[in-house]
């Protein structure tokens, strides 16, 4: 059904470092069209556009992901925008204000939202990868690598998940851009646009997939709230 | 399909006391054969037992619910035990350490448990109800009834939820119960049985699906893990 949330795994899950194995590409596929989520080994960033897998890498080259791919964690939505706005994008945060605007009903729901726009400015950053089995995430922030592009055209999708999903869902927005012609990406940390396209849908369905493999299943899963903020807000 | 979960609303709301309207009991028919929660305006206990809805009332009186009733929040699944075994219960608590024992590799899951046996000693209270709209959860624990019976054969069905869950599940175990006779039943307090047969499974799919009240979305939805502990552990 459109706009209904798949998830695989849980975001404390991969503050730990829970990221051999994971979800097929060819499942992500079937469940959405669009989404983001990470590579086994936490290697780079996933972006999902319009059925197609991006593997946006910390070098900033960007590839399509091959269906064998497994992910240890994504959320995807089959997205159907149902409410448009042009607006100007001072910054990343006007994007969650906006959505929450088109979507005053929604407070405790969870929002897809999706923009195209040129870009003045995209900084993105992209997860290098664990360097061993089971390397929490927190400590990949300092490998991370940034870029910023100028005039840059193309999608940022994302999702913005309500205070109570906090551990399970990256609470707040969480947003990964795409160029247009698909060289560039990674998830985003700042941005700027003078005229953006911002849509969106509203999620009431949440399906959430729990990991079987033994690395889930001996996870601690404190909840890290200042560390999941850190790495992913 | 068997052993997801499907569960309407969050704890939280329930806390918060957003009881107005809910999910349709056909709803949940079609969704579990098996499972808890409550009524309109927190009037009482549910249980589902196989695929049948009882209502528990405050006064000790038990009735099955009408196709037409609502329920602010609910957790049912399709339940099909893949693991059993004879147990003594010397407390409630051991129901979720023998759960926790036939699934081992079911650490950060929701498990689905179930118990039969003539329990010497069974406690349970049911909610009396809202008195007035809105009215929080933890406010209904000092007008609740509590009533203990002896010798009472029946069933008990829920859920150990993940600590990860919480503010949306209850976290840990989370039981309620009928008599055999369907006469008499109520939230889980304690209870005692020198022989019982303990059947349940592991749940990795989760389906959560978001009221489209005004009333949940005007919520504040603060993560009260005591008072979550102390009305519904």
């Amino acid at each position: 059904m459109a706009n209904e949330l798949y998830q695989y795994s849980i975001i404390s899950a991969l503050m730990d470092g829970v990221a051999t194995g994971g979800v097929a590409l060819s499942t992500l596929q079937e469940r959405g069209t669009y989404g983001l989520g990470t590579f086994e080994n936490i290697e780079g960033e996933m972006v999902m556009i319009d059925g197609a897998v991006h593997h946006l890498r910390a070098d900033g080259s960007v590839e399509q992901a091959t269906s064998t791919t497994k992910l240890p964690f994504a959320m995807v939505t089959r997205f159907e925008p149902t409410a448009r706005r042009k607006t100007s994008l001072p910054d990343k945060d006007r994007i969650i204000k906006v959505g929450k605007e088109l979507f005053p009903n929604s407070n405790n729901c969870y929002l897809a939202l999706h923009v195209e726009a040129t870009f003045k400015e995209m900084t993105v950053r992209a997860v290098r990868s664990q360097t061993y089995k089971g390397q929490p995430l927190s400590e990949l922030g300092s490998t991370q690598s940034v870029h910023t592009y100028k005039d840059a055209r193309g999608t940022v999708f994302g999702f913005q998940s309500p205070p109570f999903s906090s551990g399970i869902s990256v609470a707040g927005g969480h947003l990964h851009f795409l160029s247009a012609d698909r060289d560039r990406g990674g998830h985003v940390l700042a941005l700027q646009a003078d005229e953006a396209v911002l849509s969106g849908a509203s999620i009431r369905m949440v399906h959430i997939e729990l990991p079987e493999s033994s690395e889930f299943n001996d996870a601690k899963l404190d909840l890290d709230q200042e560390g999941i903020r850190k790495i992913e807000g």
